[in-house]
This record gives structure tokens, sequence and C-alpha cells, in this order.
């Protein structure tokens, strides 16, 4: 479960003068975060999933400790090889599939050798733009049990893999190996064992092709704290191991980890203030809760109510557990004139009852996905800022 | 049914260097678009909605015109205000119904003396922040019929808004009258009759409680040219009319409208380029077409494929309706990694079988809710940038 550390809270108590809504970070908390995974899951290399939370303080923290990074674009691999320290492009893996030539080009350019693909049109632009590059292609998954599943977007099915596989050598790349993902916030651990197992069987199909799998991509879809029922961190690791164990035994491929919410989302919190309650009709059972913060500044993820964030306020009964008397189910939305612009209605929030316009309100584990997410200036609100803290 | 005018696709072709994805829009079409539904709706007063589009150049066509300006947030009131032209405050609405107190205050100082609410809390911070000032009140409706319908998240039922009525003269406000809203893009033209029937009812309510309906706001709804099967121009404004006489008679109200996207949508073009062509499996029935354009930089309103916009390529049939054999079902999706960046895959779009990686497309009628809506660096992609011509 989430929770607000006390440098955090000291951030927000001494800064009551700043104009919210403003996300704040504690980079240590990152740094932390990052040395976890990298030890729970070694011999992994943790490429952070950039566009989780593409401050650049964030990443300086997370290159400073060495991380890798997944890049969705070139202003993303720009950004990165901006950092002070000068980052090496072999640090980077440039993991979206749908790229344009300019952009592999610049890449290339840039020293980048490591491309993701699902498509043969991808494979023959790569091939073009970024010759004897080593290149991974994506398998399409069904994600069930994710919070924010990937859909059918990303991928290819298990015959076209091994065929593109062998199309890739003859293009004159290096096909290293494959990627999937699970799904982002996966809490499903069985969706782990299955696919490492469906993925062990797809190794020796590759092996026999003569493109053998020397790197797997396991994605993301480590654990934000969003709620208590989760499985904790050296679980989720050691379910990951026993299926990789089971799968390859010592025949294991170099191992790609691409984390980004499972990173960064802890160690933020939006800080927020209630700008309007309301009600529809005399008679209605709930209060509309309006935030400077909505859908369309920060909070995007919460669409279709699929991520659910804890929300604090100082009214807050010290023990909620036996002090929900105080607290009454409201609606929760964002301040634009677009009615889509709702957090949470068809399964309303609890919040005090003595809530009411000017109150602040702390949206916990909003590391990820709240600031480039956010619209550049839709109903006129800007974006919203970050700051960050050692 | 949107088409490409002369003048666009002169632009288009003759800048096919500019990088892609990009916005153009006809500013001699907002004009004259503004200009018919002035004569449309005569007697009543044009506000344009700024967050359809808030484009500088798009703002200023309008205010050279004589148009009015409904405003969301202190930022669209700042922009309004910076107009050439010296734009008078009273020219402004501020119809956002969530409002901080710094905002009210900041247009009262600015000189908006017209505001919305639709609960206590709203009215007792204009009280406080606006005083004297002009308000309406915004009633709650169902919208049902519209492409983009505005759930409950605005307005409150008629009793509660006699109550607010009587409550803001006791406040010192100036309760003008009422506001309500048939949903963005609505198609439906019994929305339009049905609720003027019932705004009548409630106006006798309002005389019989000492706070007679000076002031109507129709609110938008007024179409963009996304499909053929929609009602023409003249029959819209002759059914609103026609209800209007129905429900007033000689006591017609002063008269406000509030269209954004029917204003602006029709005047605007994306110029997108195609990034990847590709297929999950050998035997998938469908082609996904990748643009670089997509739902978070440019096309939010595609989310649920609410809104089903036009696409035209250069390898069209020049007879669509004979000639489908050329055209294949494709699912339409934005060049980022998230998976809700799919624009249309329940209902895939026909397309040229020859369609492939770098051919351009255009996608037509997206003058509204395109720019702004963008995000404002989501997976390192700049937002969509915008050209005008006259």
């Amino acid at each position: 479960m989430a929770h607000i550390t006390p440098k955090l809270k000291h951030f927000i108590d001494n800064n009551k003068d700043l104009p919210t809504p403003y996300l704040v970070m504690d980079l240590n908390m990152v740094r932390e975060k990052y040395k976890l995974m990298k030890r729970l899951y070694n011999p992994a290399t943790i490429y952070y999933a950039v566009k989780a939370n593409p401050n650049r303080q964030v990443l300086q923290a997370l290159a400073d400790e060495g991380a890798c990074f997944d890049v969705a674009s070139r202003g993303e691999i720009d950004l990165v090889l901006s950092l002070d320290g000068s980052i090496t492009p072999d640090r980077l893996s440039y993991g979206n599939t749908i790229k344009k030539p300019v952009a592999i080009e610049h890449a290339y350019a840039k020293g980048v050798r490591l491309f993701a693909y699902d498509s043969l049109d991808e494979l023959e632009k790569i091939a073009q733009h970024a010759p004897n590059s080593d290149v991974f292609c994506r398998l399409l998954l069904s994600c069930e049990g994710a919070e924010w599943p990937l859909s059918r977007k990303f991928g290819c099915d298990e015959d076209m893999l091994i065929d593109l596989s062998v199309q890739a050598k003859k293009l004159g790349l290096n096909p290293v190996g494959l990627s999937f993902h699970v799904g982002s916030q996966q809490t499903n651990l069985d969706a782990w064992r299955s696919t490492i197992a469906f993925v062990a069987q797809i190794a020796d199909r590759l092996k026999k092709a003569g493109v053998p799998l020397t790197l797997l991509n396991l994605g993301g879809g480590m654990l934000a704290q969003y709620s208590t029922d989760i499985p904790d961190e050296e679980t989720y690791a050691s379910v990951m191991h026993d299926a990789l164990g089971r799968a390859f035994g010592d025949d294991m491929p170099n191992l790609i980890l691409e984390p980004g919410r499972g990173i960064v989302a802890d160690a933020g919190i939006i800080e927020t203030e209630v700008i309007l309650v309301a009600q529809k009709s005399t008679h209605d059972p709930y209060r509309w809760v309006y935030l400077d913060t909505g859908v369309f500044n920060g909070l995007m993820e919460t669409l279709g109510e699929a991520i659910r964030y804890q929300l604090v306020t100082d009214k807050d009964p010290l023990d909620k557990a036996v002090s929900n008397a105080h607290m009454a189910p409201c609606i929760l939305a964002g301040p634009s004139c677009d009615s889509i612009d709702v957090m949470y209605e068809k399964t309303p929030v609890l919040l005090p009852s003595t809530l009411k316009s000017g109150d602040r309100m702390q949206i916990l584990a909003t590391g990820a996905y709240t600031t480039s997410y956010a619209s550049v200036w839709f109903n006129g609100f800007a974006p919203i800022k970050t700051y960050t803290i050692e």
C-alpha cells in the first residue's frame, strides 16, 4: 500500500504556496527502487521505460546508477543521450515497434544498435536504415489480468515471429531474440508463468530454424503500490526466476527487463486542490468532488477507471478502517469542460463528509504516466509541473 | 460530407517537406462558418467555445468578425483578451462551472461579468469574488443521441436550479437565466425540441419565483461534417427557431449559442504519414495501419471510437462507391507504445489494399479538439503543430 513518506510530506507541508496541481518526485526512492529491481531480477539488465516519466532529474538519477533505457522515439533518444555523464548508446533499446525511417536513421547515427520490430515492413526499414543491428521480435500476448492491458496493438504470433527472425538474418540483421509484455500493472503471476513456458517452446523452434534465442526481453508489468492486494516484490521476482529456471535451465538467454511504472510510480505524489463540491439535486446520493487535476492534466490512466489511486486529505480519520462513519461516497472529476474528465464515477471513492472546496488532497503513487500524458493546453490548463526532492 | 477544398489541397500538395503530423486550418472557412451561424441563428449571440481550438489565428479571425467567446479558464481569458483589436471583456462568458476562487477573482479584475454555475458552492465563490455579476445556472441533461455526450458532470436538476437562482439574488448576484448543453455533435434534433420545451416550463417557474429568465444559453452541439447522414445546417437552425418560438413566443429571452466544433472542425485537415502496415499473423483478416498521429497527438476524440473521421489517401479509387474492390478493412492505430493509442479497431476502416508505409493520408474535419487535447510529450512525441491559411 502506498503511503506518504516523511520527506514527501515535509515538502508538501512546507510548500503550501506552490500552485497546484503539481507532482513531487522523491529521487532517492527512484534510485532505491531501481537498485531493488536490479538485485531482485539479477542477472537481468534493467532498461527503464522512459515513457513512464521522462523528467530529466528522474532520468539523471537512474543514469547515475548505471541504468539502461527503453526509448520510444527520437525525442526520448535525444533526451537520454543529453544527460550528464555521457550515456553511451549501447545503454539504449529502441523498443517501439512503430518507427519512421528518419527516426531509425537518427538512432543509428547516434549509435543505437538494438531495435524492436513485429512486422516485415518494420524489419525492412531497420535493415535499410540501421544495417547489421541487433533486433528482437515482439510476441503478441493477450495480457489478461493486467490493470492496463495491451490489446493486440503490439506483436505478432509465434509462426510469424519465427519466419521474421529467419527473414531478419537474410536481411543482414542480427536476430538476437524476442520480447513480450504481459501488460502494465500485471497482478496475475500466472501470466508470467504461462508466458515464459510458452517462450521456451518458441526458443526451441528458433534454435531449429537457425536463429537461436540469445536475448529475452521480459518487458515490464512490475507493480506500483496502488492498493494492498498485490503480490510483494520478492514473490513477484521469485516467480519469474522459477519460471525462467524451468524454461531455460543452464541455457539461460541474456535477460532484459523494462520496468517504468514499477520504478517511478510509488516515488511520486500529486498535490491537488478541491475546486468544487456539488450535488446534482437535493436527493443526490453522491457528492461530486472536482479537483484541479483530472484526466487531461495528470490522471489519464483513470480512463475507464483502470488505475485506482489512493487519496489522502487532512480530514481523513486517523484510522480509516474504524471510522468510515465520517466518510461518504463521492464521484471524483477534473476541472475541464469535458465530460469524460471524470476519474471515478462507476465506483465512487470514499472521502470525508466535511471535505470542501479549497481543501488540499494528495494522490499517491502518481509518479508514472501522469506528466507527459497530460494535454498541452486543453481548456487553457497548463500541463502538470514536476518538482523533485532528494 | 467533409471534403478537401482546393485551397487546403494546394497547401498540402505544396508542402510535402513539412514534417507530419500537422493540422492546417483555413481561416476563411472559419469566418464563413461563423457568419453562417450568426445568420442562421439570428438573433442569438455567438460565443465561440475557445476550447475547441485555441489557436491564436483562429481566435483572431473570429474576433475580427465580432464574435464573443466562451472561456473555460484563466488561461483562455488571458489569451482572448490579448488578441489584437482590444477585445472588451463583455464579449466573454466564463462558462466553466468549476472555477477556483483565484480564477474568478482574475476574471472579475479583467472585467468579465458573466459566469456559469451549477451548485451552491460555486455560487458562493462567485458572490464573494465577482460581486453583482450576471450568473446563469446550468441545467443537467442526459444528452442522448450525441456522438460525444456529456454525462452527469455538469448541471443540476430543475428544482435545484430554481432554488439556486433565488439564492443567487440573495447573494447579491444577478441570476439572468440558465444554460444547457444537448451534447457535442448532437445529431438528434428531437433532443433540441424536447429540451427547449422543458426549459419553457422551467422559465414559468423561475418567473413565479421572482427570478425571470432573461438569458437562455443554448450551449453547443452544432455539427461537424464527419459523415453524410446528419441534418443540414438550415434544417438544424429551423428546428431550433421553431422550438424557441413555440416555447417563448413574443417573450423571447436573450439567446446565446456556444458552438466550437460547429465553427472550426470542418476548416481543418490533419496531414499524416503511414509509419507501418502490419499483420499479426499470416491468417490475420485485417491489416494494422499505424499513423504518426494518434490518440495522444491529435485524435483524442477517437477514444471509444466516438468520432469517426473521414480518411483520404492518394491511392483511393476515384469513386469509392463503385471501387470497393481495391479497399480492404484495416485497424487504425497511433505511433505511441500505449495500447489504447488505437483509433478504430471494433469498426475497422476501409483503406486501399496498396497502402504502405511512407504514404500520406489526410484526416478530414479535424479542426476541433485535436491540437490542445494533444499530450505534452507522451512517448517523446511533440504535440501536433498548426498552420493557417487564408
